[in-house]
């Protein structure tokens, strides 16, 4: 049996996608119409991103499941004419990107690695650093990435602390969790990385006051979505020493605007969302297979709790 | 019984390991006379490191050990006095540090990070960089510092490949050897980290045929030793794009000369012989456990091959 599935994204991504998701629905030995355009009550799944127009879910009443292509949803999530089941994308390939940015990023800010790239010639000051288990890394979000890159840090020798709302165990970190929690985290954090997601509740978590409750001259890395962090709050803690550097790959808006004050800072670096990118070849598997599980009877992998909004 | 030991080194050294030694030699039960001069039949055991003036070993012929305080032993291997059996330093805190170094510039060169800690304002330029699978790292030298720095770059998820001049097994490895693997590794090397030891064997070992041998646009890590590397191809290779770009942490002289061509060329990166310091507290656990072990019969640990050099 033929399935119809919208691929409901934006033009380029649908000329990035077709070859790698038809040979992943093969994989699965789905038969697939895969479309564009398609009278709503004819549709079985959507693959979603934010790219697309589509905003009124409503019609499409026959839809077992909407495949969001992007780990992040909180632009559907909060969609009130979505009633089907949202999927978020958990690619392993874009996993190890953010594995890789974060791991690096860390080691950079830890070695001190800028003054030596930046270093004017002829300076030679040997300056030895702690070594990574004398090292506190703290990670806002025990999601799928954040417990990715917390284990990773933690395989490389630093001491690791994570947050999240609720408790969670991870192996080799000291999980923290609510409001204290939160705190604490912040209190003994020399190089945080923020990767929760995006809700009323985690909006400008790092503020005014969470700057001033780490130790200072610590050093911060947002892979996870520019709205965490209150840029005015950043730049006043940058300029007062407060916080030596950021390292920053998301923004409210993107590509940056020309006019922004993270652009030039002398302690600010600017990465262009290129942490964790989505994968067409993995990620189509991660839509097949989810796919698959459904028709089968299967659970639908990775689903969103809408309440909890991620 | 007290036994006399002789701190061979700067007085600089002698200041650091004074209070660390004491501690270690209590630590182990050992009691020791710690002089910076003595009557040579009246030496037990030599600490030595190259800041010291110490050359002629004759006439110390009670000595049971000459103890390296540095990891290198280039400087003293050669020397036709040394009949005392002479030990490297293999200090667990020097290769974490090391770990670390390779780890971070390896990710650093992966990811592509200078341009991004360079950029000039406004550059928005998201690229997709392979992830750590698809990209080979090639390791010279498969002792206790490259066999430590391959396995974690094998967890970071590189594809690492090892050479030495023997055949070793490392586990998720790809480990080649002789004069054949050499030419192999280089061929494949994307990021190439050089840890050979010093001997009249690798001594300029990376050359023009050498740098020849790589894929264009490969990137050098040495944090080894200088004379690895004939300086003159390197820069020849780096000013004709076949290397992309080289960190260095080490030089035949040091600090590096004013007037050496490194300095300042855009694509070098200077760090002031950091890779792998020794540090003073784990490196007097090493001797002192290494002294208490010859003292009840124990065989030396870390004992150099006067003849192979390392």
């Amino acid at each position: 049996m033929t399935l119809t599935v919208l691929f409901a994204a934006g033009d380029a991504e649908f000329a990035e996608y077709l070859a790698p998701l038809t040979e992943a629905f093969t994989q699965y030995g789905l038969q697939i119409d895969l479309v564009t355009k398609a009278m709503p009550e004819a549709v079985e799944y959507i693959i979603y991103s934010p790219a697309s127009t589509l905003r009124d879910f409503t019609p499409y009443t026959r839809c077992k499941a909407v495949l969001n292509l992007w780990a992040g949803v909180e632009k559907i999530v909060g969609n009130p004419t979505l009633t089907q089941p949202l999927a978020r994308m958990v690619d392993p390939a874009l996993t190890r990107g953010m594995v890789e940015y974060v791991c690096g990023h860390v080691l950079r800010y830890h070695l001190g690695m800028d003054a030596h790239i930046t270093a004017a010639p002829g300076t030679w000051v040997p300056q030895e650093p702690p070594l990574a288990p004398e090292r506190v890394v703290g990670i806002l979000g025990m999601g799928e990435l954040g417990r990715a890159c917390a284990t990773a840090l933690a395989g490389l020798g630093f001491a690791v602390e994570g947050w999240s709302s609720q408790p969670k165990q991870v192996a080799d970190v000291t999980c923290h969790h609510g409001r204290e929690g939160f705190d604490t985290l912040l209190q003994r954090a020399e190089i945080l990385v923020t990767l929760l997601p995006l809700t009323p509740q985690t909006e400008n978590i790092l503020d005014a006051r969470a700057f001033a409750l780490m130790p200072k001259g610590a050093h911060i890395i947002n892979p996870g979505r520019g709205a965490l962090i209150e840029d005015d709050a950043l730049l006043a803690a940058l300029d007062d020493g407060q916080i030596a550097a950021a390292t920053l790959d998301v923004f409210r808006i993107e590509p940056l605007p020309a006019d922004h004050l993270f652009w030039g800072h002398p302690h600010v670096t600017i990465t262009p969302h290129i942490a964790a990118t989505t994968r067409a070849k993995s990620a189509s598997l991660v839509v097949a297979n989810n796919i698959a599980r459904v028709e089968s009877g299967a659970e639908l992998l990775y689903q969103v709790d809408t309440a909890r909004g991620y």
